[in-house]
């Protein structure tokens, strides 16, 4: 059983930072709230997505009792698995307009009623055994970590795009910068310790795919600040907050070999 | 003869619903004003349109005398027909601006001058016997009667055409509702009688194609209320005044049959 | 050595008189600010472009003493040519927001570094040897002039696109007209002495190519008034200042044939 409220634009938003990532995908449902980790079709790029409870206006949760069924899965009885088209899903939000979303599942786990004022949705789920497994996280240490604002990266990005096909995120000193070179021309955003909200200093690089994070730049267009987790030839870890703090974001970004 | 002077912004919203539902098709001007009736090419969804003399800021009619020829048609006295290319005529006056709207056939009915502030226009008409028929419209009685505001109805069909083809309209007791179901989804749309402007309640409900409806939506984006006549596996007519209630604009509709 | 500082929007408003008329092309840096003088690929239009020194926030130029070889060209002694694609270079102009844009040129020329912000550009340029020579202007001598509110002109020439392919911009005695005609219709702007902001009376008209207009019209959206250069089938002289008037571009577009 699962049956919830939450502001519209807020869960458009949540939606929003994962359909950056992945078309589908599944959510873990549990007392505490919403969980999701998937990783995009080419295997490139991983999104965690976390909604506490209390991120909702209303939320009520609880397993069936599945009897005394000798195969009973262990971690069946504290968890929903729900799979969704999440396109398809935001589309839906999308015409609600700024009315309260309310969420109900069926008793079969197969359709999520939608309600928003005076529209109701049924949406047929997507079965769990047909998605991809979730990733596991691997385990990174970062050594340096940057917090900028979410339009000066975003716009960046967008410039980026316009240069050359890969990005190089780093830190030297006290400057972060993010740099292109294409064929003809270069670009190259550098900002001091002071034009940032947070910089831990060091010497890091990596060069990412610009499609990748400019795919992640969509995720976070309402977001005011995003933590950039950098390492040398190292994973990019991208966080941000959501629904007032009360969900979190985390994009990991596979590096690539420079040529050099 | 015909000379009328007539407010942009409302002639816009005259000529906007009908290419609602046809491209091109014949005024009748009369001396109470201007009429018009049309098919879609499909025949399926019927536009009647009307528009008062007192709509008008100058109207200026008069048919010629045409001597003491015996084959004179009697209806020919009283009225003139002009063909026109109404999806041409809506993207000329939309780029006239705010300016009042000058209006002038010339004295062999076959071209229309249009003057809007400096701008001038001479717009070839098209032949009227070269155009459709007008259609008869059917005597219908229509049990129940939605008066609904524009905006949520356009907001639900939009919302619907992401789901399905089809939509139903229907009451059932004092709740009009809005239904559409895809392969996958469900969506629907339910109002209490205090969430309307009027309803008579009833038990009917009709299946529409939702392109016709849809485009028939695009024609009222400027009125505040439509109102919705239905009956069981029955037309729609959907109705709604223009020009602050000097013109009237009627949209009739064909049921589809429903595979049940 | 080139080096300048000027206002972001005023520097983008530049480019985009010049990507109205051609995608690349040589600026002249001189002591007393850029040139530029290039015909569109079809021969038809022609842009002129001047910004004085006086328009740049700064603005640091030396032509690099060439040594005592016989062959030097005297002209390059006092300019640069820089080739530019300048679409190219518009759309980075357009991502740097409202900073004030810093340009740089490379002590070989082949590079020119643009800072806005914090953010760099390094843009290759074009080899100048490679681009079309620059065009002669042609004497003419006008004998009527019209200042006319660039809004009513770019909304006219919207207008006349859906009529026809070509446009008739004339004066009769105090009225200053454009007309087009297309198979059906015919579209007609007329305005009186009072309506412009200055007309020479007189009595001519040429015709143009409707293409090569628009294009123009776009080179000029934030300009307030246009000044046109009118003779009896002749080319039409467009002027117009940038950079609150230490700016001018001029527009030359040759007449077309009317078949009469």
């Amino acid at each position: 059983m699962f049956k919830a409220k939450i502001d519209s634009t807020v869960f458009r938003e949540c939606i929003e930072s994962l359909t950056a990532i992945v078309d589908e995908g599944k959510f873990r449902l549990t007392e505490s709230g919403l969980k999701l980790r998937a990783v995009d079709p080419a295997n490139v790029a991983m999104v965690s997505f976390e909604l506490q409870r209390d991120a909702f206006d209303l939320f009520q949760f609880a397993v069936k009792e599945s009897g005394s069924e000798a195969e009973t899965e262990p971690e069946s009885k504290k968890e929903i698995e729900i799979g969704m088209d999440f396109v398809k899903f935001l589309a839906i939000l999308g015409i609600g307009g700024r009315d309260e979303v309310e969420l109900e599942l069926d008793e079969n786990g197969q359709k999520l009623f939608t309600r928003m004022g005076s529209l109701a949705y049924t949406i047929s789920l997507l079965d769990p055994s047909s998605l991809r497994k979730e990733p596991k996280v691997p385990e990174l240490e970062f050594p340096v970590q940057v917090i900028i604002e979410t339009e000066v990266f975003r716009r960046t990005i967008r410039a980026a795009e316009r240069i050359g096909d890969h990005i190089v995120l780093g830190v030297d000193g006290e400057v972060f910068y993010m740099e292109t070179e294409g064929e003809m021309d270069k670009l190259r955003l550098g900002l001091r310790k002071d034009q940032l909200i947070l910089l831990t200093p060091g010497t890091v690089h990596s060069l990412y795919s610009l499609d990748f994070i400019a795919a992640m730049s969509k995720g976070m267009s309402h977001v005011e600040n995003i933590t950039l987790n950098l390492g040398k030839d190292y994973p990019l870890r991208l966080d941000f907050e959501v629904a007032e703090g009360k969900g979190k974001v985390s994009y990991l970004l596979a590096p690539r070999i420079e040529n050099e």
